[in-house]
């Protein structure tokens, strides 16, 4: 018999930060593959609404015209050309920037890591809502963050709390960096009101605080009238513009496949992080870029949007009614205006976290709502997607969802567990 | 007439190493796009060499058979036939690896930059050969590393020397991280021999070290035989595999608008920085990859590298050759095998700093070698590349040295200053 001779486990010294958790979301979207299952969980784009014959059309286009330039190394900053057809995407957003003053990103997640990177040293503080987009905290977290929390609700962050949480915890020092998704945020869906948003700025400025405002959804607007960006806002506040950094992305809007994303930021930000950008990934694809500036000059965006948020709106609907008929005693939301998400509480002290085990078992998965907080959060709360499934699967899951809940209360009463216990 | 109101200017309270360098290469290559200037100073590859026509086929290809795919969200780690592609091209280098063990980056600079995540925190060392690759410095910069430095020569980096160095400065931590070139180094065009290969490794299994082989030029060479990577010396010594990693890239032979890079890492190290990428990017652009993977399936790549190969070798021997005939008597230097960098010296004490604005006046522009040191570098070195010019411009780039030389001469001559002062 042959002897294995196993080598000595390798103690590998790792950075103090290496060891960031994997995204809860990722493990939990292995499931979405099993034959069956209907995904409430994913926060995907829906793939049948892609142009791809548009942005077949703008690749060819681009190997036409430019083929050496789209293959070839190219600017930190962005190709000159995918800068200018971002700016007049701005433009009609009332966003007015030079071409210049763009930073392309490799996805906007990459904007997330190069403001983290730009701003904060470990310890630094980061005012947030919550809950609040789990991938931002993770690129915070790598660079050891500390998080002040900003309670959200309907009507979004609620900021005028700002100045008591920093006076309830003066040993902490301020935040450097204040993050927020204006429009349809991720998990919660609500956005910031004008108000909320001039007084936000008005904080921001007070205390020194980069505000980063990210808007991925706004796009996705398919009921109400759109609050200006705080960006726009802040061009006309004194002393505000020093003070707030615009970054979205073509994730939702045309196709997350490119990793094409992007970053207004006043000159000496800008500066500062197409140095550290240099060092991340040199550029992003100039292909890439390429190809979406062709389509983006195209025209044919405006009328892909229409496509995408009358079919989101419509699910976003189905999703709500299916709710409202079968969970209407148990559970609380708000319907959405814009975006991919719906965010849910039940009434009765519920664990998603367990719940999500017996939904799994029913062929349904959603995303605990706890995951979407720092330090932990409300375990009654959950997010429902309503972007990939047909109103049918919306229909179905919802069905199966309460028959989950059905199981969970069973095994609750079934299990030998002092009543205190099940309601943390 | 109007009051001009200034606003503050404002106090960003950025990170501690926010504000690294600029790229003395990048700010030099603005000069490159100068009319009538011979830029002997970029990295760049002979974009009149890239296979537009087979790329554009890829391309096609990837739109034909898997569009949603391309265009939608895919795994941090690569899209699988990605990894399947580089699975079958890396053994034909003899690297043998399950496709699900190549982690895809944005680009090989962002596996740098992830590795650097992985291990490094403020103050951590990183053993590597001066001169040594810029970009790489900018990464470990980022995160506050501390160099050992291996001094190179034409055989490659010194690595007997590396027991001496830890002894004459034990008041500073082994480091965590060795990081070598192993192929036509940029800029020292030199590759390491088998016998420094083995006791590399050696060292770094003994001290625990991770290795980091960087390998971007190895399918550039056009003369003499191959030495095995580092990596494949790794799987054969006992205990090895486990301190080594792999680091590639299309940019040189490919293009490198895709930004495809990838890593063959130990299982550990491999997860640690598949979850660090998770939030830097995501995953790298699912078209650039779905592409990338049909042009390597393709079998196009050899052909295309043959026509490489014997180009760059052409212009090689060409720039050699002018060297020789203008400035034997001023400069020494080994005539490389492959890559896209040569490594000059000046016999005499010349400040190639200085040098090059003389240059830039007679329309050349090189790379003034003390920039390839971390903590600075002997200033009579320079590099220059041959991958983009003719050979006929190499012949006029090296005459116009030449006259730059002896304009720098005359103007030393003539300025004032005590001649000990003239030989820094």
């Amino acid at each position: 018999m042959a002897t294995v001779i196993r080598e000595p486990v390798p103690e590998y010294r790792f950075s103090r930060r290496a060891l960031v958790q994997p995204s809860a979301i990722r493990e939990l979207l292995r499931d979405a593959s099993v034959p069956g299952m209907i995904s409430l969980a994913g926060g995907m784009p829906q793939a049948q609404l892609f142009d791809i014959e548009g942005l077949r059309e703008a690749t060819l286009e681009a190997f036409r015209q430019v083929p050496r330039q789209a293959l070839q190394y190219g600017p930190t900053e962005g190709q000159e050309s995918l800068q200018r057809a971002l700016a007049a995407h701005l433009s009609q957003r009332a966003i007015r920037v030079s071409p210049g003053s763009i930073q392309v990103t490799t996805g906007s997640q990459q904007a997330l890591d190069l403001i983290a990177r730009a701003f904060l040293d470990e310890g630094d503080r980061v005012a947030l809502e919550v809950p609040t987009y789990l991938a931002a905290v993770q690129a915070f977290d790598l660079r050891g963050a500390q998080y002040l929390e900003i309670p959200a609700a309907a009507d979004g962050a609620a900021v005028d709390t700002l100045e008591a949480a920093l006076a309830a915890d003066r040993l902490n020092p301020v935040p450097k960096l204040a993050y927020i998704v204006s429009n349809f945020g991720n998990p919660g869906g609500a956005s910031l009101s004008v108000e909320r948003r001039l007084a936000l700025l008005r904080w921001a400025v007070a205390r020194g605080v980069f505000l980063l405002e990210d808007d991925p959804y706004g796009d996705l607007r398919f009921r109400g009238h759109a609050p200006p960006p705080l960006w726009v806002l802040a061009q006309r506040m004194p002393g505000a513009a020093a003070w707030c950094g615009y970054v979205s992305s073509l994730s939702k809007i045309v196709a997350p496949g490119l990793r094409i994303g992007w970053m207004v930021l006043p000159p000496r930000v800008a500066n500062t992080v197409t140095r550290i950008k240099q060092a991340l990934d040199l550029h992003t694809s100039s292909l890439a870029q390429e190809i979406a500036a062709r389509y983006l000059l195209s025209g044919k965006l405006e009328r892909r949007l229409d496509a995408v948020r009358r079919t989101y709106a419509a699910q976003c609907d189905a999703l709500c009614a299916a709710l409202h008929d079968r969970l209407h005693d148990e559970i609380t939301f708000s319907v959405p205006d814009g975006g991919m998400f719906l965010w849910c509480r039940f009434r009765e002290c519920v664990d998603t976290a367990v719940l999500l085990a017996h939904a799994r078992e029913h062929g349904v998965i959603f995303v605990p709502g706890a995951v979407f907080y720092p330090r932990g959060g409300d375990p009654a709360t959950l997010r429902l997607s309503f972007s990939t499934c047909s109103a049918d699967e919306l229909r179905e899951g919802v069905r199966r969802l309460k028959l989950a809940l059905c199981s969970y209360r069973e095994r609750a009463i079934a299990t030998i567990v002092p009543v205190s216990k099940r309601c943390p």
